[in-house]
């Protein structure tokens, strides 16, 4: 039996059809352009697969609430021709299977949680660190919606004392994402952050913020695991650096094993890597089958 | 059937018994002093009562994990004389009947979730904001415990600019609780908290605290209800503080009735008042025989 995915990205789509094991056995990505255009693709890609369900993780943000008008929509987006934009009332039109929409995030950690860093583990986090930032919550075995749905990503966040960079968030200038965001880093140093050397003190300042988010998320869901993906995330120095401030923030508070002895497998690369968004849009498929 | 209940709180103890709607039949309330002195106490108030299960609601950090070696002890507490104490294992000696134990704020979450301010959600956050800022998180009906269990008053908080207080927690100093804790109030101000006038600058700077707290607390878990508890939290001119601070700082990211038109019914005080924490212990009791 096939399933669909589509890992729906400001920047760019992925659409794949794919086994209940999280095999993608075929893809296609492309470029984010008009709500049409990026629509006709994929309508395009999927017209001759046969697949029994299709799930899809959708940047954001999202209504996820079924009984709201705009369920299906994405909302508050600053990306030009897509606010308030219903991308899930578009597909139904197309689709006559069973669909199941959430966040790329949400996707992403399910998938982790199904097939990568998280097997066994009813509860973790997983963050994107790209052209934002975002999360996806997983608590008792199941995705947080709640009210609608987490923005992990715009937490309020404590300046470093040298940084005067006011922040790129149009909505909360100098959030999380807007203090560490890929755009944040570059607009910052006046530089595309992967031709910013491993040393560079760009790193240390990019490691202060996303441990503030992470001592965060610590203490309010106390995630058994917490996965950093995303394109600035493959500056793999990162890692060493956001793991000693995170203990050193908690200052022996959160006095567990995964914090005190284990940090480098508490706080981990993707296992599903690149392919964590579109594997995990799989395993939402796979999820609204069960 | 009669059902036990413990608040065990670092500044005073209650112990009731009541039944499974949720009402308290018989109370008893003592200052906290020491693990020996205080457990005879309780002891003494149950002796002759006939419960069938027991709850729990104990001031923390507590270890949950039922698979560690100090499962049910009070862990990292700076309380003199309860640090690294088996409450649990001291309490098993004497009850010989299901204990369900939990942090103070996950029974008082959970009791506002069955009979206070949260009925029919199944999803809420329940502070309290007192000697410490604790926080107890319901999620899909079921409270959050995770890789330990949350610490929600023990987040970074930005300071306000005018305020050079050192802040009072003794493991992260300026964090939420050190910041903003009954505490950390009087020693700011030195002056008690109640006696501060309502219109005291003391109130503004208090509301920014919390706001972020909540702020942080809505985009991680999209709570359904904030619910705020704890003797600071009874000067009553806060609530509109803070639901401004949270509507300005959220800035119609959150695109939510809740958020955006029902704030007096989202961020609310706890239906059960003082009452919400002893409920609470009956509401974990009445848990373990589900
Ligand atoms: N190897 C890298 N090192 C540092 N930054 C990177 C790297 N690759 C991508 N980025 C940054 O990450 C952002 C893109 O994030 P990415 O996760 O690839 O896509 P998106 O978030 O749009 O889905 C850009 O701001 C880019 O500069
Ligand atoms: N009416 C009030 N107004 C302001 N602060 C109060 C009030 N009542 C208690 N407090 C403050 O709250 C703290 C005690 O919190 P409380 O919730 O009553 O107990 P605890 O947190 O120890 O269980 C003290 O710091 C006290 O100064
Ligand atoms: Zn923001
Ligand atoms: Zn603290």
């Amino acid at each position: 039996m096939l399933l669909g995915a589509i890992e729906a990205g400001g920047t760019k789509f992925v659409c794949a059809v794919g086994t209940k094991k999280g095999e993608i056995l075929e893809r296609i990505s492309f470029s984010t352009t008009t709500p049409e255009e990026t629509l006709k693709k994929v309508m395009g890609f999927f017209i001759d697969k046969e697949i029994k369900a299709l799930g899809i993780g959708c940047f954001g943000p999202i209504d996820l609430d079924k009984n709201s008008k705009t369920y299906g929509y994405i909302t508050s987006t600053p990306k030009p021709g897509w606010r308030n934009y219903n991308i899930l009332g578009e597909l139904k039109k197309y689709f006559d299977i069973p669909i199941n929409f959430d966040t790329d995030v949400n996707g992403a950690a399910l998938g982790e949680a199904k097939w990568g860093s998280g097997i066994g583990l009813d509860s973790l986090i997983y963050l994107t660190v790209g052209t934002g930032i975002g999360g996806g919550v997983y608590i008792h075995g199941n995705l947080v919606h709640g009210m609608t749905h987490p923005e992990t990503g715009h937490i309020f966040v404590g300046r470093a004392e040298e940084d005067k960079y006011k922040g790129k968030c149009p909505y909360h200038g100098d959030c999380l994402e807007g203090m560490a965001s890929g755009p944040a880093i570059e607009e910052r140093w006046g530089i595309n952050p992967y031709e910013l050397s491993k040393d560079h003190i760009a790193w240390d300042l990019e490691a202060h913020y996303l441990a503030q988010g992470l001592v965060n998320y610590i203490l309010i869901i106390s995630p058994k695991k917490i996965i950093l993906g995303g394109g600035v995330m493959k500056q793999k120095q990162l890692f060493p650096l956001i793991r000693k401030k995170v203990v050193e923030r908690l200052n022996g508070y959160v006095s567990h094993k995964n914090i005190l002895e284990n940090i480098d497998d508490y706080i981990v690369y993707p296992e599903l890597g690149d392919d964590a968004g579109i594997c995990g849009a799989l395993a939402l498929a796979d999820l609204v089958l069960c």
